[in-house]
């Protein structure tokens, strides 16, 4: 990739400030940024690096104005972080893709193959298995009875898909994830002992969805488990049977979202946050990290914190009092002692 | 599965209320519900679905008398759920199990493997392992040397059971499982470097354990890891070097027991919660989720809530009082003004 | 192994306290010790089993003075728990590694591999993967196009590596470690949907650094996510984009690291804590198990704890006040009404 400030400009539909023929061939971060790189300022913490950065290029905000000096050329867009990477996957897209079946991975005979598929060594394709066109799945990924996958998915290694699932098009499955396992379902008997209750259930994922490195997502015990369209998972994240989480809600690492519990649209869900099951959250709720879902939120927008969790400013507010009850309880005691001088001297008046 | 109402109440030890003619060949959650199919109302919650349903049966547990007219015909279980779960086995039992070694695994010449086994592509079987009767261990897993596994077991795909492990009869052990990864023991150095210290024991898990996707079990250090008959632990469970989890016990997903702590029978532990190293935690202990139990629980059937973790009620009560610590600090000056106040007139006369 | 109370002592520079000729075969805990085994005391816990132990021989503290009379030859060294793992290790090393390519792996004609490497069946190696001496790779594992791996590591089963990551030498990735998966980047689009920002970086591993069991480390979105010489992960942790740990830090189990924090040396950090993007955090800080830890810790040495985690006594101190909030609350409706009375009588002078 070799490309002008001026046909990235193009690309991003920008402005350039400074010599539009100035040439990069590769990217950088803002503070590594080194003559023949592109390099973006999205974080207005990095501002300083604008003025000290070797990048060529530069993608800043529309309205950026610079205080000083800059040695590289400007392109200005709407939202740099975006246009940033509409450029990386441009320039990721110039990589050409695996294509054909591994003679190494299993293919059930009546499993049905789209077109450029790419199937690694050690892919393990079951009965009735229909994967769509320009599917990629890498080495030791195993997909088992019935699966359905779409069209331009990218199922990375060593990930597993039980029977039955659905998944749908342009979804990426990253490394060690594990789609379908059965739900945590026992049902107590008297002498002390659970009775597995069989998971008959499946998962559907829906188009776009991205699925971080080792996490889990149960099938359901009946109906299906569901992640709807355009939904982001981050790593190691735990998504219990029957849940559903609704359309482009996005979830940071080593959260957990109990059984049957509903996700609205548009949600921020940290990480380490726990959804206790059998509630829904609305839409375009925000949960901070490490919070604890105990009810349902259904107030549109609202922002949550604490385990409990409560309304986020509310858990902030009290926890800056949290951290002086020592003095809040020298306090009390002070008051009490005074109290109790003022009433002696009563009782003696 | 094609069965009436009749044959399931017989199967179930129930009783029919309605036609027991009518028939039924699938199960349905009782809020999806059609014609056709058997649904069941164990969770008080869904109680307005049994008149809406359009499932052709539903179990309901033996006292329940509808307050409105119900098109199904009802079973009257004294456990709708465990009948439930009876139920579904059932149908499941229906569903031929995989079996044959396939010729894409590898099976060391040492292994000693039983009968009606099955053994899918991408499969290792390290030296002298053994392995028991109708045990399945589906493609991509792993079981090196010296392990034994029982009969009846389940290994679902991407599996990694490290050597000298010990696995019972009737195991689940689902995808992305880790058993008898090394502990995590490092012996601090004066040059700040940490020395390893090998985990020369092992991993035991006794009969009719169900261990959930991507969960990791660490080998002992020396002696064994053990996991106690019917324990079941959800996904992302991390259980560290020495810890025993004693029977019955039920575990959910993002918990991690440190080493060398043992856990009682028959406790449920809630998601994310954490326990420190070295500790007791007696029988029929209930741990809330996200706590953190940092020394050890003597009374049996002891709750637990908060990190560090305190009594439930009390770690309930106190956070209704952490919610309002705004107004309690606004109070409290309130009360040092008032006070002020009376010393001067005190002061003054 | 068959050693003498005395070359053990040799071995670990340590003296001998009793029979220097009597034999052991085998390592065991203290509190199991049978005769014919070694064992030791490092933790003052476990004293008393010193004085009931059947181990043929224990290693003490040099300090260690007996109270009462012990049946075991005793060897005194510096440090017991560090010359164990010494004892281990030795041991350890009398078992012969694993050699050879087998057959059943797929490596890639452009990869190359040193000398006295074992990889196993349904191991993949991809184009350009450079592999040092005595590295060996367990079955089931991936190392994707143009990784470097150094000399003697060991990479455990159903691993993943992704491409253009770097590893060091002596490195040790328990199973199901995913290192170099995609960092969680995607830019908010009007629509509400997101733009998967294209991860072009890559993972770096340095020397004698030990990964725990389904640990993820995504790749950087540009430049290197980095884990410096000596670092110890647990299992089940997350390192998100652009991150770096500085060396011999030691996180234990279910922690996440946020993108591009950067923790400093010889820090030692607890289970299930939670960090921040874009924080620093200092050498040799230690941060408790569950800790929220929202900005930068500058302080070298500090010890951090609670969510927002603050200073640990502190948190300690607060906490012990939050236990009694209700007390607390109640003895506040006791002043003001004792005030109110008080009041009440001036009004009435």
């Amino acid at each position: 990739m070799k490309l002008t400030a001026q046909e990235i400009s193009d690309l991003l539909n920008g402005q350039v400030e400074g010599d539009p023929g100035v040439e990069v061939s590769r990217v950088a971060k803002i503070e590594d940024g080194e003559p023949g790189a592109v390099s973006f300022l999205a974080n207005p913490q990095y501002t300083p690096f604008v003025y000290t950065s070797n990048a060529s290029v530069i993608i800043v905000e529309k309205g950026f104005v610079p205080e000083q000096q800059v040695k590289a050329t400007l392109i200005k867009v709407e939202s740099p972080y975006s246009a940033f990477a509409q450029l990386l996957e441009t320039y990721n897209k110039t990589k050409s893709k695996r294509k054909g079946v591994s003679s190494q991975a299993y293919v059930a005979s009546s499993a049905s193959i789209g077109e450029n598929v790419y199937m690694g060594p050690f892919v393990y394709i079951g009965e009735n298995v229909v994967v769509g066109d320009n599917t990629r799945i890498y080495p030791g990924s195993v997909v088992d009875d019935n699966c359905r996958i779409g069209n331009d998915c990218l199922i990375c290694s060593n990930v597993t898909i039980y029977t039955d699932c659905r998944i749908g098009n342009g979804v990426t499955l990253h490394a060690g994830v594990v789609v379908g396992s059965d739900g945590f379902g026992f049902a107590p008997q008297q002498d002390d002992n659970y009775l597995k209750v069989a998971q008959i259930g499946n998962v559907v994922i829906e188009d776009q969805v991205e699925i971080g490195a080792n996490t889990t997502i149960d099938r359901a015990t009946m109906g299906s488990t569901i992640i709807r369209k355009g939904v982001k998972l981050d790593n190691l994240i735990q998504i219990a049977h029957n849940a559903e989480i609704d359309e482009n809600t996005v979830i940071a690492a080593l959260t957990g979202v109990s059984g049957s519990t509903k996700v609205g649209k548009n949600c921020m869900i940290g990480g380490q946050v726990g959804l206790v099951g059998h509630i829904q959250i609305a839409d375009d709720v925000r949960i901070g990290a490490q919070a604890g879902v105990s009810s349902s939120i259904r107030k549109k927008g609202f922002t949550a914190l604490g385990s409990p969790a409560i309304e986020y400013n509310t858990y902030k507010k009290a926890y800056v009092h949290f951290k002086n009850l020592n003095q809040m309880a020298n306090r009390m005691k002070e008051l009490e002692k005074k109290l109790k001088n003022l009433e002696e001297l009563h009782g003696n008046q």
